[in-house]
């Protein structure tokens, strides 16, 4: 579909890595640029541009004009710093089409369309800059308050609030009407559909997650003559953690994920053994017990190896993502109109977080994941097919139409 | 000694950390702060001021003015982020006195002397802010180029040249006399003087250093649905490799040091699988042969492991620092100095790189430790007591009275 393909590529251009990939951190002035194109192209399709305080962007076709109910759809355009073109921009452009498709339709059947429909993008979903990810749609939900987003800060210590004010995108004109539904349409980010050979995926609920940042302490010491017995190494601990968190998740063998992807060492010089380091390991599983389980054994492992070394372990954060599910009517709705318009479709739990659980908690939400080649995402490779990503749109599109045709 | 004890006190000051140490990285403004006042102290004292194109900074006594031969003594003001108080200062500032107080004995008995005598104090010492370490040492004794000197660039990519005429440091008066001889005074930096409850060593040579600065290419995705299997995860190949160098040393069981202080993560998100891991390992031993056989081994080694991790291994840096000698004969005088004034000497090797072990490469250079309480250093709480700060102090005195005093 020539529009869309033409969409994502303009779109990857703001902020291109040049090796194919997109970094566009949030609230830069990078995410302004591809915001503002944002605006251009909702009020081009006649939508109603809204910004909220946390800088969500709303654009409203008012199908059902006696009506407050609202279906979303939506997604980010923020990256990861070795972001791909599709990993959130997809979900919002289709999203902005399929929005126009509907609009046109309604206007040819005026009789039809019983709620109004809005195309969203949501402020810091990756957590790339700013930690916790999902921040716009989990103030939008209601679960994070604006303070604390406000109050977030980057690794400079600009803090999310001051960086919004400083693109002109602390909104003040929230979305008025009544989210009754959200729907969001994402590339899958594993390889589950393309073993499948499948082209839709009906994603029913979440893994669980578990967000470890543990803090090692040690003693800066000169690396040359200080005897290797008197040394209390917090990168050596460290070291040691990090394979411990993939050697506790090997021995479970019950197909758990996990990471250790981010490090901040003090003071990081050649010639000075590490006094303190801090570490961000991720487990998820699709049952909680697991990933809660395997997080205490490692946690309780690494204080004995670390303490073994003279370094104390002290955790900065434990955060807790139960499973979640998403709206059943809504995997129901999508298989069947995916299987009426002649595809694959099976139903997946999502590894990954996504605005749609956050919104989730709120209004019911759905998740609809096209497939994406060798699974790989948050990488400048990331691809998936045009051939894929229209039946991604068209899925979503009838999906839209029954959605505001409903009560 | 008041007078010594009051400059260390001065020069801590200049940025002080707060926990009692000091973080002064080479060419910064605090540098900067600290060099004015040294000009203020070298000329106050009645020293003619040089500094030369690397920025070393050089204070003149003119004891024999119908002689070129000029005994130079010194050390650094540069320190690591977590330096201590004397570390460096130490050296430059008990060799500004000695030279004081050698221009006065001098004075008294103009005839005696047949040398002149200066101080220095040499730039980027420390390698903390610039790679490699020794810089302006080495440009002085001609082992280092100007051009590559001022090439070496910071984390942030701004070179030491821009970073030195930036603080107006870059000079045009190099020293105009001839050097013949070079004495240094440091604390030792680890525990060998405390245990045999010694006052002084005299330095007879250095360990060899193999510093290695490794890259792990791994692939970036995300580290949430990418299968585990399919990863290739440039941090846990780092982390086992970490662990790996500790591992081959204590093998060995030859009393080698080891480290693995700095690192380079990119893209360093929660949320992507580490691209690439950039490691600077340090291996130092007294005979080369054993730090370049664990060094090899450790190589080999870290590439056959990370190749099972589907990640790859180069080498960007391999530098190989030979055992060296120092001049015997100084060993000698300052033993037989040491122990004329009543202290108990030792000769011992140093571990950790210093100033004299690059001036040695172009003229007899020597090296003296005081002793440092647990052996700890490039820590905010290195500490040698005032007393035996004086000790050292002595023994510089008189040792470098019987180098101008020689032909």
């Amino acid at each position: 579909m020539r529009e869309l393909d033409d969409l994502i590529a303009a779109f990857a251009v703001i902020g291109a890595t040049g090796d194919g990939g997109v970094c566009r951190l949030a609230a830069t002035p990078i995410d302004k640029a591809a915001r503002d194109l944002f605006v251009h192209e909702i009020t081009g399709r006649g939508l109603g541009l809204r910004v909220d305080a946390i800088g969500n962007m709303i654009g409203v076709a008012m199908l059902a004009p006696t009506s407050q109910d609202t279906v979303i759809v939506g997604s980010h355009l923020d990256t990861q710093p070795t972001g791909g073109r599709f990993d959130g921009a997809y979900g919002v452009l289709a999203g902005l089409l399929a929005t126009k498709a509907v609009m046109d339709r309604a206007a040819a059947h005026p009789e039809k369309a019983r709620r109004n429909l809005a195309v969203a993008n949501w402020t810091n979903e990756e957590g790339a800059r700013f930690q916790p990810s999902l921040t716009g749609s989990s103030v939008f939900s209601g679960s994070l308050s604006l303070e604390h987003a406000y109050a977030l800060k980057d690794g400079n210590g600009v803090t999310l609030g001051e960086a919004l004010a400083a693109i002109d995108y602390q909104g003040s004109s929230p979305l008025e009407l009544r989210p009754v539904r959200y729907v969001e349409l994402h590339v899958e980010q594993g390889d589950r559909l393309e073993r499948a050979v499948a082209d839709i995926a009906a994603v029913s609920g979440a893994w669980a997650a578990r967000k470890m940042s543990v803090v090692f302490e040690g003693q800066a010491s000169h690396t040359g003559p200080m005897p290797m017995a008197e040394r209390r190494d917090a990168m050596r601990a460290a070291a040691r953690a990090i394979e411990a968190l993939y050697e506790e998740v090997e021995r479970e063998k019950a197909g758990a994920h996990a990471s250790a992807a981010r490090l901040s060492i003090y003071p990081n010089s050649p010639n000075v053994v590490a006094a303190r380091v801090q570490v961000w390991f991720e487990l998820r599983h699709e049952t909680e017990q697991v990933a809660l389980a395997i997080g205490d054994r490692f946690l309780a492992r690494i204080e004995k190896e670390s303490a073994s070394l003279g370094v104390q372990v002290s955790i900065a954060a434990d955060e807790r993502r139960k499973t979640a599910l998403l709206d059943p009517d809504g995997v129901t709705l999508i298989r069947h109109t995916a299987e009426g318009l002649g595809m694959k479709a099976l139903t997946l739990q999502t590894i990954a977080g996504h605005d749609a659980l956050a919104l989730q908690k709120r209004i019911p939400a759905s998740l609809i994941f096209v497939p994406s080649r060798g699974g790989l995402s948050h990488n400048p490779r990331e691809f998936t097919a045009p051939e894929a990503l229209e039946k991604g749109y068209a899925v979503l599109v009838e999906t839209l139409w029954r959605m505001v045709m409903a009560d």
